[in-house]
């Protein structure tokens, strides 16, 4: 029905997570109306992003330059490592602004069920950086569900005997949420650790 | 943040329609992980699509060529022309699969609340076409909302004195739609405009 080029955009928005054909179809129209400008500076930073942004060589967090702006900042604490499964879980701990450690991502999460072992991990960097002397804490940073809880876990296992403090980041009730609308898991866990006051 | 062009891209996401900033980024991470082709296509393809996409000469539709594949179609009745708003109408009308005739896009419908007057449309090149002659019927397909009607109505003011058969596409309850579900409006307009059987 529609022009070959237009049919095959449609085709290429729709591989993008959550977008279906309908949707796909609303952002073909929306590169035919909006302006040259517009249109061009889009198609040339989809390939100036794949081309131009790598990981970190330390801490695997997206940067342009081989070392990310928070491993190349003197001033930041390069003996408090906080690890994380995605360069996302950064910007969020970044946005809250009170962390003065640095990152490392791990890219992913430990999924028997997903086929996702430790060597898929940059858990082997992690070790490497641990060796190397330095880090008095890490920060287990990984996601509160079971894939998140098994690499914490395995990573203390692997941590713990370099004699590094090992630590997992509070899980338990939203700041200002009601109790009555937090769920189950998190709120047994909210009262398993419990803190004197 | 992110790396300055990664930011960019997420910008430039924002601008589509219904995305967000929390979306932008979930695309912006697409790009990230996606193939190099997969990448390269969907850069190549934004650019494609504006830079060759243009209008029908005749009918307002999209096309590659300055005639869409409908309009140079002698196989269709061109005698028979449905009006429509938008270019996806046609590929809704097409779906359905009986029309046999050709269109003509007016590009919008009357509004003055968002200043939309009649020349804004292509209204002027819909009366040149009949002027022409050899079209026996025009059938009204905008939109059943009030710009869709007040749209069709001016149309059927000026078609009238062309001595050309007018017909508005039927409003009524949707196929398969159970009585109870369909809207007042709707159910209303179906009751006046009953058809003898």
């Amino acid at each position: 029905m529609y022009p070959e080029s237009m049919v095959r955009l449609v085709e290429a928005f729709a591989k993008m997570p959550g977008v279906g054909s309908r949707t796909a179809e609303r952002y073909a129209f929306y590169v035919l109306g909006a302006s040259h400008e517009e249109v061009e500076t889009l198609s040339k930073l989809i390939l100036k992003v794949k081309e131009s942004t790598h990981y970190c060589k330390d801490c695997f967090s997206l940067s342009e330059p081989p070392l990310c702006h928070i491993c190349s900042d003197p001033a930041r604490d390069h003996s408090l490592i906080c690890v994380v499964q995605d360069p996302r879980d950064i910007v969020a701990i970044e946005k809250a602004g009170d962390y003065q450690g640095i990152y490392h991502v791990l890219l992913g999460a430990l999924s028997p069920l997903e086929g996702v072992g430790p060597k898929d991990l940059k858990i082997k960097e992690l070790m490497e950086r641990l060796k190397k002397g330095g880090v008095k804490e890490v920060i287990l940073g990984t996601s509160s569900d079971t894939e998140g809880d098994a690499t914490a876990l395995y990573l203390l296992k692997h941590i713990k005997p370099l004699k590094i403090k090992v630590t997992r980041i509070a899980h338990g009730v939203p700041v200002g949420s009601a109790l009555e609308f937090v769920d189950k898991a998190t709120l047994s866990r909210a009262m398993r650790q419990r803190q004197e006051v």
